[in-house]
């Protein structure tokens, strides 16, 4: 096993130019790479993205240009495995932080790649979807789902910052990705449905035979308040070393809230190092608030509020809260996808 | 159509002593009967039981008969279409109240017919089911689903009552109930679930492949509180004339929770009357707090709090809340067995 | 555990007569009948039912009563465990024997019951459900589902008889049951699916969105040519003692044919003993070829072709085969009902 | 809509630098590129792969490489849009050509992408998956799902030519691509599934409680003996310009018969142009038998017995089979993947 193949070299030139010719390759020589022994050979590598290095540099973006040039203003973060401009943070995820500055609108569009947003810093910010207002706070999860219509807008006084998660790359590399346009949606007058018809865990909407059916994405708003809260509560009852951990799921199913992206808020107590598995899936960990250290495959990330950090697939991570005070975090993946494939494998840490 | 058909008599008795004999039957002088046009004929009856009438008569079982000699001491209500001791008040729907005085306990059993819990009256009992203390607030709703075990205590100092609701009927014509038993449990002791895993709509705890897998039942206890709170915040928001309805469902799947009863909380608004669609599903009605009236088939019941009433399938129902208060109800109801059966039928009134 | 509960007669009169007058009734004296230990008490009583004893009643009615006056001809297999005129063979299952002479029909209806055929003498009749046309032969199984219009003809010269299962006792007792009638009607003008779209295991006609989509129920006759060459070729490689049987499903989703009823085609090789497990689920055989004995419960049952055997829930059972030809049944049961119900159990045999 | 957005060489050199140097991209320049208007923009481009000239070029591959140094000799369908080597016929799909000669084996090996293979040429070879050993008959599809341990033998007198089709390149895009080794295995002496279990529509192995779990792919074979009767039963019957398509399904789910990949075979009748819609979904197309004339996206194709073409996605397309005889080709497609993540698109030709 494992022992040498046939190399392209090996192979006579006129026999290579006559398969190139014909839109033929060899597998044998390649055969490695595309298919290595044992796990992954990812490209990926993992980054740590500073907000007090990547903010002046969005609000310089903010003046150098006007939104109507932009449309939407964001610096993608993007993987140092893939080298500059690389519109993706891992093989999946595509992260990029927005800036909208008061006053200012993104034009309605929407598109086949998947959105959520977490809000970062600012007051004042709304994103309609569909024709449903949402409001964005601090850490609240705001979902554009794919095929779903979605401006923003600004009534507050200061700039707003949100980060974006997109399963972007993938609909690119499906070449399946684009986009529609449309002028900004009139909302409808009322609170969004998570203060209306999803409050609490086990209890939905009842449904008529004679209504409407459930939307595929009811609830489009996760507030992070209620988030906290469950964390905490869940938190206090964790075996020590436990992972005190929640899905985002859709409320009238328990699917996870994107098709293909998956949410995870997460609490680190302080004085315990958390070791989860290996895991086929990859992740981008953003900070909501406390510090803490984490190592990705070695590589040791010192964290604080607003602080950004990837991890390829199978990475060997360790996180760690400082301080007295737990420290949260959201984790965007892509799970999901890969149990929809069939494909989702975790490894216990070698 | 709806023409004669013949007759049982019109055949000659030796023909139909020949039948009998053999355990044959001809289908056709049967026929309008097991299939009637255009509807079903219910034998099942409306009833209203009033709290006031029940209670004393409950605390008396409570005299008669110690709980060793009747493991649960319980009067069920019965259907008046189906004469003196029918265990049920609809076809599917059994409905009993139940009585536990200070320091009683209900031995552990479990059985293959599901029960889910209403609690009227009293503080400090507690229900065990596999494992997992859930106490007994008033208007809490707690499952003990078919093949848990489940136990009753009460470390309180007053005679505590709850309503029993059942599949038993389905179960007992399925000739399938049966039930087995075991000594009182050691329960665990932390929260239940709908304290620590099930707080808030669309978080859920996050899995791991290497743990043990969700339960089929992850959430027994419906705190009446939350679902409360969640009728509000729902009825604030409805439009004159909407139904303001929450279903209990399994947080992690949105099916209902318990496989063939449904739960549905019901805030009717003072000043509006409710008129539901004939369903083909049958109901009871308990009453958590407010007065009101309903009509079922054109009968009125006039009720408070802790009154019960029942509807037959395709009953013509109205509801409305008296003076300036909110009324909450609890609607059991066999509707999630329709649905599995795929029939399930609403109809517009008359 | 097991020890006395209070009887009904230890209870004062005059408080037994409050309870009635109240629609009242105590749990606790009926608990051991409705929740007995450890396995359900059926009243259903295995019985056989000789083809040979049957056909000449059947035809008998034939002459006693037009088919006007029947609409459907037919002698109800009744459990005896029930006593004369019961509808039913089992808890859930309703057989009977239906007589069609060349020349008659049976008028379109539809009702919320779902209905199964299997033709057991004679060739020329057809059923038209929904407007398709299915061919009866021998051994055949053809579909009429809740709330599908269906028909029947026959455009032969010798009567024809088949077996009609339904799941109507469940029905009834859901007070669910009901029929509407219309005129017969205009069969389209091609094969049914199971000849054109669906002939071989695993392939299934290419949908396209802008389609109708796929009907609830696609195939609704199962030819017995096919049953029995695929009962033939999984019976050519079993291993002695496993049992060779085929569920019939739909063939777009692998679920049961039918909601709650599934039909089982069996394979007895001769001179070897079946032994299957006992079961939850209640069961009516029907002998397609073959003859053999089985015992129910201890009771003996020596059966030939159209003859047809009940057995309740929990039955013990053997079949054996006689002579040096394979055997062939289909068995009818309520499996399908029970695993939606969450409630399917299997024991091994004591 | 569609107006400039800023360019990348508009913004200051020093701030570009400062973005690179701390792995951000500017989102705005790229945003048509990841996002262009109203359809894909796919790179993947339409060949024509005649199997007069890939295979003497195959052959050569079996004289210039012993089967020891290729362990699979195949000569990958390379997109000519993506250049020189490219492991892909489009963004989804790979296809190669693999030869074995008489006596050579293909070493076990099991990996995380799914692949199914159609036999082109040559008798005697054969593929044992999981212990089940399916012969290998031209035009058979055989399944070797993700994670089952698969070889290859070969008991014939001439060399075999098979199609290997794989979702490789989307394992390698998700860096969730890899391998691993063992023996050869020894097969279960018994015909596959396809002989046994799995022979007509709408029949499956009746299961047992205490038996094993149906395999998740419980039919590895499809014999085209039986998928070209279905089509021709199917054609018969079909209105003129209606598809005549079967898909390959799971025979116990009806689920496409691979997480990913969708098998289609068709039936073009002479004479009959086909014009499909556009599809979301990529396609390569292998001809079984006949001989005919497709255009895609413009580009004419004249093709013949185990030629091979490919559409990318929102391909214009036509089919036309020659003379008076059907051609029967296999769709390999994308859709199963799409519709998983609730993407798939058909829209109506232009």
């Amino acid at each position: 096993m494992g022992h040498a193949l046939g190399t392209l070299e090996e192979l006579p030139l006129a026999y290579r130019a006559a398969l190139a010719r014909n839109s033929l390759a060899p597998l044998w020589p390649m055969m490695r790479n595309v298919l290595p022994h044992g796990a992954p050979q990812p490209v990926s590598r993992q980054n740590l993205w500073r907000f007090e290095t990547l903010r002046p540099l969005l609000l310089e973006a903010g003046d150098l240009t006007p939104v109507e040039k932009a449309e939407r203003r964001v610096l993608v973060l993007t993987d140092p495995g893939r080298g500059e401009g690389a519109m993706q943070a891992t093989s999946v995820i595509y992260v990029g932080m927005q800036l909208l500055k008061p006053g200012e609108t993104a034009p309605a569009h929407r598109h086949t790649p998947s959105a959520a947003r977490i809000i970062v810093e600012g007051e004042g910010a709304y994103t309609v979807v569909d024709g449903e207002k949402c409001p964005m706070h601090r850490g609240d999860l705001v979902l554009t789902p794919g095929g779903a219509w979605h401006d923003h807008g600004h009534s507050g006084t200061e700039p707003v910052i949100w980060l974006d998660a997109l399963d972007l790359p993938l609909f690119v590399y499906l070449e399946g990705s684009y986009a529609e346009e449309a002028p900004l949606q009139a909302p409808r007058n009322r609170p969004d449905a998570s203060e209306a018809e999803y409050l609490s865990a086990g209890l939905v909407p009842s449904r008529r035979p004679d209504r409407a059916p459930v939307s595929r994405y009811p609830m489009l708003r996760y507030p992070w308040s209620r988030t906290e809260a469950a964390l905490r509560s869940l938190g206090a009852l964790a075996a020590p070393g436990e992972a005190v951990e929640l899905d985002y799921v859709n409320p009238e199913t328990g699917e996870s809230c994107l098709p293909t992206l998956g949410f995870t808020a997460m609490l680190l107590r302080p004085g315990e190092k958390a070791t989860p598995p290996l895991r086929s899936s990859s992740a981008v960990f953003h900070v909501i608030s406390g510090t803490g250290t984490s190592t990705v495959n070695g590589e040791r990330f010192a964290w604080g509020p607003a602080d950004t950090f990837s991890a390829p697939v199978f990475s060997t991570l360790t996180h760690e809260a400082d301080g007295t005070e737990p420290a949260f975090l959201i984790r965007i993946h892509d799970r999901p996808l890969q149990e929809r494939l069939g494909y989702f494998e975790e490894r216990v840490r070698p």
